[in-house]
C-alpha cells in the first residue's frame, strides 16, 4: 500500500462517520450509533468501500485509549465518596445483577459450562458487557425536563459513575482469570502489584502534574505530557501486569482528575478524541460487523441480550433504591436512567474480541442494545414522570 | 507485534519529543530542533528504545498533511495580492537563486549530469529543500525587536509566504518532471488538470464550507468536515494526478483559508498536530538519521549546503529588494530574515526520500541548516539593526 493511501481511507471514514452522526442526531439516537452505521455502509458488507487494516486497528485502539482517558479525567473522586453508600450500592447492584443476567442467558443458549473454564468465561464476559452504564443520554434526557439536580438526578449521576469503576474492576479480574492455565492466585498478585504500582506511581505523577500545574497552567506542555502518560500506564498494565491497557489509561485519568488543569486537559484530548480517533474508532465497529453471518440463532441471542441488559439494570438499580427508601416510583426512574448503554460497552465488546472471548458475531447485539437503550430511555422517562404529576 | 506495543512507543515519542522541545526552547533554538534530536537520542543510533515502523511513518505522514493544511489555512490571499510586485519579485528570487545554488552545490561535488537525467532532478531537489522560507523565527526576532509592523517586517512576512506557494509549485513540477519516462507534456497537462480540479472543487468546496460556516459557526463538524476534506485533496492530487499529496494539503487549506471559521479550524487542527502528530513527524526524522555514515565527503556537503543555503537568500532577496529601492541595510535585513528555515524543508525532504530523489544521509544536513539558520538569524538582526542605530 502507499503512504497516501490512507488519506482516502481516512477521508471517507470521517466524512462518513460525521454524516451518518449527524442523521443519527436527528432521529435522537447517539451520534456513536451513527458512526457504527457509517462503518457498515462503507465497509465489505455493503459499498466495500473501505477495509480493515491494521493502520485502522492502531488509530481505533489510540481513540478507546483517549475516550479512556478522558472518562478517567471527568471523574470526580471526591463527590463519589460524599454521594455515599447509596449511590455505590446501586451502582453494585447494576453491575452484578447485569453480569449474572448476561451469563444466565448464555448459559441457557449455549449450555452450562464448569466454573473456570474457556467457555465459563465466555458467557460471563457477556454479562461483562452490560455492565457499564452510558450516562449522557439520561442526563440530556433529564436536563431537558429539568430533573437532573433531584434527589434521583444525583443518584443515577454518582451511581453511574462508579459503576464505570466497579465495571472495570470486574473486567480487569475476568481477564484475568480467563487463561484456563494461569493460575487464580497469580491473578490476584498481579492484580494487587498493579493496584500497588498505580498507588506508587499514581502519586509521584499526582504531585508531579500538580507541581508542573502550579509553574505552567494552561501551557501545550500538561497535555502533551499527560497524554505520555496514558499512553505509559496503558503499555505498563497490559505487558507487566496482565492487565487490560483501557484500564491503564482509565487509572492514569483518575490519576489527574484532581489537578488543577484536568478540565484543560480533557478538553485537549476531546478534540483529538472526535476529529480523528473516536470516529475511526466506532467506524471501525461498523467495518467488522457482517450482517451475512445473521441467521436466526443470532437473532433471538441478541433480543434476549437486549431484554436481559435492560431489565437486569431496572431490577438491580430499582429494588437497591428502594432498598434505599426511593419510593417505587423514583427507584424506577433510577433504574430506567441506569439502563443506557454506550461507547464502554463497545470498549469492551472489542476487548474481549482480542481477548478471544467473543465473537464478532456478538457485536451486533451490543449494537442493537445501544441503539434500543438510548432511543427508548428518554422516551420511557418522560413517561414515568408524566404519570408521577397526575 | 501485540497492538498495545504501539502505546510503549508512543509514550517515549512524545516524552522524548516534549522533554528536548522544551531544551531547545531554553537555548533559543526551535522546538522542531529538539523534536528531531530526540528522535536521533531514542532512536536505533543512541537509545535503541524506539524502531520505525510502519505505523510510525503513518501517522508522520498523517502530522505532515496537518502542518501543511494548516500552513494553507494561516494564508492570507487578500493581503498577499495587495502586498503587491516587491514582495513576489523578492519571493521568486528566494525560491529561484537557492534552487540554482543547491544545485551548483550537488553538481559540483558529485559532478553535472545532463539536463532531464534523474541525476540531474536529485542535484536539484538539493536546491528545492532550500527553497521553503520558514519565517515563524524571524517574525518572532522582529517582534521582540519591535520592527515587525515596519516597511520591512511587511515585505519579508509577505514574501515569506508567497515564497511557500511557489516552493510548493516548483516541487510539484520537478517531481512530475522526475521520471525519465514521463513526457514532459504529460506533465503539464496533469498539472494544468490539477489546477482545473482545484479550481473547480476547490470553489464548490469554498462556497460549501461558507454554507455550513453560516449555519453551524463554531460547530465540530466545521473542522471534522474539513479535515475529512484535506485527506481526500491530498489523496486525489498525489492518485489521480500524480502530484505531491503535499501540495493536495496545502491547496485544501487555501480553499478554505477566507472562510468565516477558517481559524477555528486551524485551531483545532493545531491541537491534534502538536500534541501527537507534530512530534512523531519530527522525532521519526530523527529516527532515521543514523550518524554512522556520516564521513568526510557528507560533512563538506553538509557545511556547503547550509552556507549555499543561507547565503542565496541573502543574495536573491537582498538584491531582489534592493532591485526595489530598499536601502542597503533594508536590503540586508530582508535577506537575513528570508534565510530561516524549518519544518517545510523537512517536509520536502520527506517526499524527496520516498520518491527516490534523496538519500537518507542528507537529512543530516537539512537538520544542520535549520538549527544554524534558526539560532543565527535573531542573532544578525539584532546586530545589524543596532549597527543602523549609530
Amino acid at each position: 500500500m502507499e503512504a497516501y493511501e490512507i488519506f482516502r481511507d481516512l477521508a471517507i471514514i470521517i466524512l462518513a462517520a460525521k454524516v451518518f452522526g449527524v442523521i443519527a442526531g436527528k432521529f435522537r439516537a447517539p451520534q456513536v450509533v451513527g458512526m457504527i452505521i457509517a462503518g457498515i455502509v462503507i465497509g465489505p458488507s455493503v459499498l466495500g468501500l473501505v477495509k480493515q487494516s491494521d493502520f485502522i486497528l492502531q488509530m481505533a485502539e489510540i481513540g478507546v485509549m483517549l475516550l479512556m482517558f478522558v472518562a478517567g479525567l471527568d471523574t470526580d473522586l471526591k463527590e463519589l465518596v460524599k454521594t455515599g453508600p447509596a449511590a455505590f450500592a446501586v451502582a453494585c447492584a447494576g453491575v452484578f445483577v447485569p453480569m449474572a443476567g448476561g451469563w444466565l442467558l448464555y448459559s441457557f443458549m449455549y449450555g452450562f459450562s464448569p466454573l473456570g473454564s474457556l467457555d465459563f468465561y465466555k458467557a460471563l464476559f457477556i454479562g461483562v458487557i452490560m455492565t457499564a452504564t452510558s450516562v449522557s443520554i439520561t442526563v440530556q434526557a433529564l436536563m431537558e425536563m429539568g430533573k437532573l439536580q433531584t434527589r434521583v438526578g444525583t443518584l443515577i449521576l454518582s451511581a453511574a459513575i462508579i459503576d464505570d469503576v466497579i465495571g472495570i474492576i470486574v473486567l480487569t479480574f475476568v481477564i484475568g482469570f480467563r487463561n484456563p492455565d494461569s493460575h487464580p492466585a497469580s491473578v490476584i498478585v498481579n492484580t494487587l502489584l498493579f493496584l500497588a504500582f498505580c498507588a506508587a506511581f499514581g502519586f509521584a505523577f499526582y504531585y508531579l502534574f500538580k507541581f508542573l500545574d502550579s509553574k505552567y497552567e494552561h501551557r501545550r506542555r500538561i497535555p502533551i505530557l499527560s497524554l505520555a502518560m496514558c499512553f505509559g500506564f496503558s503499555y505498563v498494565a497490559e505487558h507487566y501486569f496482565g492487565i487490560a491497557d483501557i484500564t491503564g489509561a482509565y487509572v492514569a485519568g483518575i490519576v489527574l482528575c484532581h489537578i488543577r488543569d484536568s478540565k484543560y486537559i480533557a478538553e485537549k484530548m476531546d478534540i483529538s478524541s472526535y476529529m480523528l480517533f473516536g470516529p475511526i474508532f466506532f467506524t471501525s465497529i461498523g467495518l467488522k460487523t457482517t450482517l451475512s453471518g445473521f441467521d436466526a440463532g443470532l437473532l433471538i441471542f441478541s433480543v434476549g441480550f437486549v431484554l436481559v441488559a435492560m431489565i437486569a439494570k431496572i431490577i438491580g438499580c430499582g429494588l437497591m433504591s428502594k432498598a434505599f427508601g426511593y419510593s417505587w416510583s423514583d427507584s424506577l426512574k433510577v433504574g430506567l436512567g441506569m439502563m443506557t448503554r454506550g461507547e464502554v460497552a463497545l470498549i469492551v465488546a472489542q476487548k474481549g474480541l482480542t481477548l478471544g472471548l467473543l465473537q464478532e458475531k456478538y457485536f451486533t447485539a451490543v449494537i442493537l442494545l445501544i441503539v434500543i437503550s438510548s432511543v427508548s430511555v428518554p422516551i420511557l422517562l418522560k413517561l414515568v414522570y408524566r404519570y408521577d404529576k397526575r
